[in-house]
């Protein structure tokens, strides 16, 4: 339901962009899947928590970063740690309140919305469930515009922001707060206290202003991941099609997958996965590789997509999108490439999120590009 | 040089107990490299640090918990890693600075005294460079009255205080601070951070006030380091004699090291170590298990000595105390043990840091008790 903004008197503080009800979680959990690129975690759980949330305290406004006073108090909030320990060690609602209330102490100002850091599986519906929980509007921007692995991946790293305080927190109530000298600093220290709170933790990181946020941030995700979300559902035979449209994706293969490996290890969901075509792609093999989110396709042992470009795999029975951990020996499946942010294909993005900040001895070559010369 | 406590005008804002410049650092280290137990940390370092800043900043006052203002902050200092990795990963001297400045804003109050978290080696020390380079005095007092590998081990937790927050820093700038639900959660969370910050990190722990020190603390630690590094440079034909004098010491064994198993994880030294005696130990084997400190002691598969009780090596030819990772093959020593503060012989005490917190299935035996079985 978009809500057109309107002056005059009578209208609720923020005009909406959206008013996330039940119906529209389903549209953007669907699209969360997609801009996930394979991580985020099953954005399932993050559905059943943000529904619950407003199910009790009503539904959530998403609001343009336009509607907030300049210097009120924009908050990223994100769950970090490995997907397939988020799904079994499930937060217990307490941590969003608690991490607000300690920026508004040590910030010394109320928070005014929060944002999603990422926008892919759960992250995208986690920030759904703490609004909802905080009677907050959801700001309609993110700091990837897809998901990434690692918390200094984010827009306002290639700006300069500080990246901190960052606050952490468990369903114990332990609470972390790291204040480093660097973006990358931050994440090499909240990774190690992630997995001593079990894997997996929920946090905040780039507090900032909303008139910061307006030049730094990913615009407009929140809405475009709903609006994909229900265009999707509306046209459930051809996902492929929508994608293309509304996204610029090019299909890599259609196929089974011939093989998966997978393993947890520092508090990532790292691995493969061999995808054998059918039909038209009848004897071609893909291989996918995976840190939480997917990384690098080569299609016959050449590369056809890579980081930052969001590289999706769809079932091809549900039509949904698979993250990483769910995928299966066997499972048929449509994998898809689209561009990333223009943020991520500058030099400074490319040198925080290329291929070869992941170990990748290649030079990024954006994905319409390479679809033009192999598709 | 002891000054006793006077009233009257001309006096120093507080009556020093001791004032520590280079004559009597000398022999706080070598006093708390015998309370060390083989941890803390070679005592060398600290020595270097603090006298440097005494030369630079002038003597430090250390003075009884009594002469502090009631409500005044004490805060207890120390490193936390391997010893192994402190000795070649020096603090830069900012750190002390950092963390009193967080705590003044977080608590809203001045910090009046340091203190040292334990008194071990380099740990007694770096109170003394850190007060001297803040201007401020050392209160007489630690946490532990000897060194223990984990940050929870003090006092104050027997009480059931807060050990929050927890601020840690490194030389880079980091800084990471943590609230737990308890004192053992924080020692979680604190230990992989300063592994994340190369294995080696600055710390304070139980921010409290004056009063609450008077009732929880170890008092009257640094005093007597001091008085028994002296005592031990005064008599340096008989260190036995004066650790039994001053202590209650017992000797275990005299003997040469056979054998040094050593490793470096999880942000700790671990290891065991066998002396062969010789003399009339000639014969004889005593093993020794460590984790940064000395834990137990076996002479001839007999337990003769274990945690909490001190048990400290000391090198027959320079006559001071060896700290676990200085041990080395071949190495002439003396092993006494001695009892440690009443506090760690309760109950609670036991349970925090007897044999079986370390996975030891046996009963505590007050070392004292089993010398009059075995001696």
């Amino acid at each position: 339901m978009v809500i057109p903004t309107e002056d005059g008197s009578g209208r609720a503080p923020y005009a909406p962009l959206v008013t996330l009800g039940e119906p529209d979680l389903e549209a953007l959990a669907r699209g969360c899947a997609i801009f996930g690129g394979g991580g985020g975690g099953d954005p399932t759980l993050g559905y059943v928590m943000a529904r619950e949330a407003i199910r009790r305290h009503g539904p959530v406004t998403v609001v343009d970063l336009d509607e907030l006073p300049d210097d009120g108090l924009v908050l990223p909030v994100a769950m970090v740690g490995a997907p397939t320990v988020i799904e079994e060690k499930i937060p217990n609602g307490s941590e969003g309140g608690r991490i607000q209330a300690i920026y508004e102490r040590h910030l010394g100002q109320p928070v005014v919305a929060l944002a999603a850091a990422e926008l892919g599986g759960i992250e995208g519906m986690l920030p759904v469930a703490w609004a909802a929980h905080a009677g907050l509007p959801l700001a309609d921007c993110d700091l990837m515009g897809r998901a990434f692995p690692e918390i200094h991946m984010c827009t306002p790293t290639l700006h300069g922001l500080p990246i901190g305080p960052v606050v952490v927190t468990d369903e114990r109530g332990n609470v972390a707060t790291f204040t480093s000298v660097d973006a990358a600093w931050a994440e090499r220290l909240v990774r190690p206290t992630c997995a001593a709170m079990g894997s997996c933790a929920s946090l905040a990181i780039f507090p900032m202003t909303a008139v910061r946020a307006r030049a730094v941030a990913v615009r407009g995700s929140v809405s475009r991941a709903v609006r994909l979300g229900r265009r999707l559902e509306a046209e459930a035979g051809d996902p492929l099609a929508v994608l293309a449209a509304e996204l610029g994706a090019v299909r890599l293969i259609e196929g089974k997958v011939a093989d998966v490996e997978r393993w947890t290890t520092e508090g990532f969901a790292r691995g493969s996965a061999v995808i054998e075509g059918f039909g038209e792609d009848a004897g071609r093999l893909l291989r996918l590789e995976f840190q939480n989110e997917n990384l690098l396709a080569l299609l016959d042992g050449e590369v056809v997509a890579s980081v930052p470009d969001v590289i999706t795999i769809l079932d091809q029975h549900g039509a949904g999108a698979v993250v990483s951990e769910r995928l299966r020996y066997g499972q048929r499946v449509s994998v898809v490439a689209f561009p990333c942010h223009p943020a991520w294909r500058t030099a400074a993005g490319l040198q925080l999120v290329g291929p070869r900040a992941w170990g990748y001895d290649l030079d990024y070559v954006p994905v319409e590009r390479l679809h033009a010369t192999h598709g």
